[in-house]
């Protein structure tokens, strides 16, 4: 797959463009905001991006697509999911539109675009890509426990709950470990990830039996030419919809290590805001023995570390909750994006070394 | 999808027909015995069912496709998996001859009949159905806890290993629990429960993310002027190449009590027989413990009785067994197809009350 750092895209996130309602757009838009020229929004046109995130600088939001193509993108990147889950038909228009002009299409929706009888056809007349990268390799193994073989150490992010911020965890770790001088890789399990490194497997996305063998293959590749293997973690085991995912993801990678992901001001599973709270998240030390207990019977692991994300706490509230957690688990705990990663760092080094 | 009783089946399970290799034939013929014309399996060609698998009697085992269609079958059905997952080359020649002849087409592969571009065409020009027992639907939903809210009582099997009996045994139960005059169904979530059932989804083949939302909907099917309802289990938590199915089928099935089944003299997960042994299955306590926790964050749900496979075990071993079982756990255990299986309906009746 071709690494975003040899494309300058165009992100369609219309009718949805936000601080909590674009995850996949908000997330490229923080790791490689030199490549986006722009977001196509309806409602934000005319503002910066910096205007409706709060980061991301003056990248412009536009409201039609023929200005979006004005500002030179080489590839189109959905960046939400639309509502309902299928195409709608002006993003059709708009999909025609790019591969007719040669644009590559990158997309992390379940409904893949390439097997789109209209829009596949087209991308293939045209010898244009769609990479839809939730598409599953053809040839996933049943796992078989080689993830535990490997030489490097392999760290895994669990979480809380889904959208708690396991995989900007894992990104600034990466970073704070490759400025230590430490050959490490990031392992994408997931569409964002993908895009962001170029390479990975939706977990989510593949027949339910190959979960842990994505898993295994995953770590197998991260851990070639590298010393330490950053796994982006997925679900939670408390979360009903998708813990299936997780657990698959738990014992295909057999990690060494676990990371310990959690929004501090969120009490209960996030995905059903719908209904009564249903899930309550226990407290640190249950939830970490919830991920150590499910992985004891293939191969113990332990927890090293816990990332808070505390983006909606005050620098005061923060620091107390970063303290709580350390206190109530002994394990060394911070924002690694809103403070310093070292105290993580510093864990992984030593379980690594 | 039809159910069995409107065929006449011609099973397919050549090479591979025995008492430990064909597990989808085999449980098609303990089930439906008078619905199977004969069996095709070129090595054991001559003799009867009843010679290779020591049950289901004078059905004839065949050598040829030919001799198989003069016994008069309305459909084929696929009783067991290919070795490497391709169809060889004379099986497609078979079902070319089956689907030419207007016979169905059952299968539980992982590769679907009805997407091969020669036989599914073929099928399609000549009006035959075939019938992918693992082809999820295309709309399952997330799921979000529905199956917690019906009113009838929901038993999981849950399971040492892969392979245990979890299916035989619900079916075993169900049959006395119906006798008992309690509305009782089975809800198959794997193809031979499928090709058993006439209904139901292979869990195992879904999109990860569908996993529960599979089992909720397969649940609230099943309790449809239903007391009880009777899940067959999948896999194992401890399995590391399946467990991820299995918590998705446990969160997502919300069950109200758990059957415990183990085959007894197993000691490691068996489907590593390739490499070393490499999971210990636990003791009896500690395993329900595995899956009552799995649970609790969800909904707390508790194990109700233990179903032991002792087929290879003396009457002596098998009974001791089965008390130690009971000793170790404080629950009725038995044997439900070898021995009464009364303690076990008895434990059912009273939680269901």
């Amino acid at each position: 797959m071709t690494t975003p750092t040899t494309h300058h895209f165009l992100i369609i996130a219309d009718g949805q463009f936000g601080p909590l309602t674009s995850k996949t757009a908000n997330s490229c838009i923080r790791y490689f905001p030199e490549r986006i020229v722009g977001v196509l929004d309806r409602p934000e046109a005319g503002k910066t991006v910096a205007d409706v995130l709060g980061f991301g600088g003056p990248i412009p939001v536009v409201g039609d697509f023929a200005q979006g193509l004005a500002l030179g993108p080489t590839a189109v990147l959905i960046g939400i999911a639309p509502a309902g889950g299928q195409l709608p038909p002006e993003w059709r228009g708009w999909l025609k539109t790019a591969i007719d002009r040669r644009l590559e299409i990158w997309s992390g929706l379940h409904t893949f675009i390439g097997d789109d009888p209209e829009l596949g056809a087209l991308a293939r007349a045209k010898q244009v890509r769609i990479l839809d990268a939730r598409k599953p390799p053809a040839d996933l193994p049943i796992a078989d426990g080689r993830a535990a073989e490997v030489d490097a150490y392999v760290l895994l992010a669990v979480g809380s709950d889904c959208n708690v911020g396991k995989m900007t965890a894992m990104l600034e770790l990466r970073k704070a470990l490759v400025a230590r001088g430490k050959k490490t890789s990031f392992v994408a399990t997931g569409q964002t990830g993908i895009f962001i490194e170029g390479w990975g497997i939706a977990v989510d996305a593949v027949v339910a039996d190959f979960i842990a063998g994505a898993a295994e293959r995953l770590v197998l590749q991260g851990a070639q030419g590298n010393d330490i293997v950053l796994v982006e973690g997925q679900g939670s085991l408390i979360h009903p919809g998708y813990s299936g995912v997780t657990l698959g993801l738990l014992h295909g990678s057999c990690p060494d290590g676990l990371i310990l992901c959690h929004q501090a001001t969120r009490e209960y599973i996030g995905d059903y805001h719908g209904r009564d709270p249903w899930v309550k998240i226990p407290p640190y030390r249950e939830l970490l023995e919830i991920y150590e207990r499910a992985m004891a019977p293939v191969r113990p692991t332990r927890t090293i570390g816990i990332c808070l994300n505390t983006f909606d706490m005050s620098d005061r509230d923060a620091r107390a909750e970063i303290a709580r957690a350390t206190a109530e688990t002994g394990l060394p705990a911070t924002d690694p994006v809103r403070y310093d990663p070292g105290p993580l760092v510093e864990a992984i080094l030593t379980a690594a070394a």
